[in-house]
């Protein structure tokens, strides 16, 4: 009934006796409630998000359909632990190629303790976050038959350079992507799903929107997921490309500002996809 | 011929014979140069984005007129001192209303020493800088007769909070503002000064827009001058409200990236600006 997905690249995975999500054939995730602070703060953004009528349902669209929590038996066999139920984004697709983007040149907030910012400020100076305001946190690219999947380890993606994601975001569209091909990503996907009215890019900007606009939460440590089927797109199904915003564990009030930390990064994010 | 300015509200001012900025009768603003790489940086800016042909003519006018630099008397008596040959924004101006605002979240730039970080850090967490992504640096109101002239304290601004800088940014608007006053702002200039097809907002729009899609500086610890004149407002000229950035000791290159940090903040600014 329930199994382990085939197409995390990123986040707790569930292997090696570590607890992780879990998908079923109805197209649920389920994502097991971290133990500390984090688990009930990412019910609470759930709850509070699908109850709040201020959300216009052009923008619930980029959110995952939250379906409660429930009681499943964990997948590291330790039993009934509490998880998060929700949409299964990639449930549909036969080959997703996915990206996972986290927003905001910093990834901490000012009520965090002094432990948990200097971690988080330590990770962001390390990374892209600082100087572009977004990393990839992770991706797998569908190319060709013969070039496979490209799956980068996590190591390999931590130490990615701003050269290497203008790289990777070229990759991400192309056909001819894999891991040590000195080769010009070919970007033949690039229209069909970062271009055209319905594209990767147009979806970014009716986000970036609502953002200049909202005050009601402020998204640190939140990912945007770019995910779309090789197969429909080869098809030309430009349709298939979507954007959706994840990892909520972190998310706080935004007490009526902004919150230009995730504004600013979207908006790079959003230079680099029109660059391509 | 020299004189110290009537109308700094923010930087090191010239008095108890400290070296600060001198104005001319032709409209010419003198800044000293910092003897520091400061200094340098500035120069290197102003000659930078002067024969930089990137930058269009709408930009321009958001910037100081730079005329070079000069070897002029010192204001502390100190003997001849190189300067910076600007603009004097305020020269045509009977009673400026004067605003300056340091925008983004972060002051410092990732190349910058470990020392300068965690000073600039301190300062941003502990000023509005961190949560609003802007902090007000220095203001003066000119209100009616009665009220007359509104210039808080340095220490006192250093102090605002989100609530007061709501405040502020309505009393600057307002015919009734004074430093004690539990009276409402009447905001009866906000419609001339922060509204219309040549307001303030429709400026920083504008503004916006270029930092949407300008990669070639970085602007860290720049300030944002808002300015009117009370006597023009008076009479409904609008136009006399304008917006120009200054201070660029602390400008590096873009290097293909957007300045998200800047714009980030300038979202945040303008949004607590389209809400009087």
């Amino acid at each position: 009934m329930f199994k382990v997905p085939d197409h995390q690249v990123a986040g707790h995975q569930a292997c090696d006796g570590m607890i992780g999500p879990l998908v079923d054939d109805s197209g649920h995730f389920y994502k097991p409630l971290q133990s500390d602070e984090r688990g009930s703060a990412e019910v609470a953004f759930y709850t509070s998000f699908s109850s709040n009528n201020k959300i216009p349902n052009h923008i619930r669209r980029f959110f995952p359909i939250f379906h409660g929590t429930q009681l499943i038996e964990a997948s590291d066999g330790s039993g009934l632990h509490p998880h998060l139920v929700l949409q299964d984004i990639v449930s549909s697709c036969l080959n997703p190629s996915i990206m996972d983007i986290k927003i905001g040149s910093r990834t901490w907030y000012p009520e965090a303790s002094e432990e948990y910012i200097q971690k988080c400020f330590k990770k962001d100076r390390e990374s892209t976050s600082l100087a572009l305001g977004f990393r990839i946190s992770g991706l797998q690219v569908h190319g060709s038959k013969e070039s496979g999947i490209w799956k980068p380890d996590k190591k390999l993606i931590k130490n990615f350079t701003a050269k290497d994601v203008r790289l990777v975001l070229r990759k991400f569209v192309s056909s001819n992507a894999c891991a040590d091909s000195g080769m010009d990503p070919d970007c033949s996907f690039a229209s069909t799903v970062y271009g055209g009215s319905a594209g990767i890019l147009a979806q970014l900007l009716e986000l970036k929107k609502w953002f200049e606009d909202q005050t009601i939460f402020h998204f640190y440590s939140c990912s945007v997921l770019l995910v779309y089927d090789k197969e429909s797109v080869s098809k030309g199904r430009s349709s298939s490309a979507e954007v959706k915003l994840v990892d909520f564990a972190h998310v706080v009030e935004g007490k009526g500002i902004i919150d230009h930390n995730f504004l600013g990064g979207l908006c790079s994010f959003i230079k680099f996809i029109s660059e391509i």
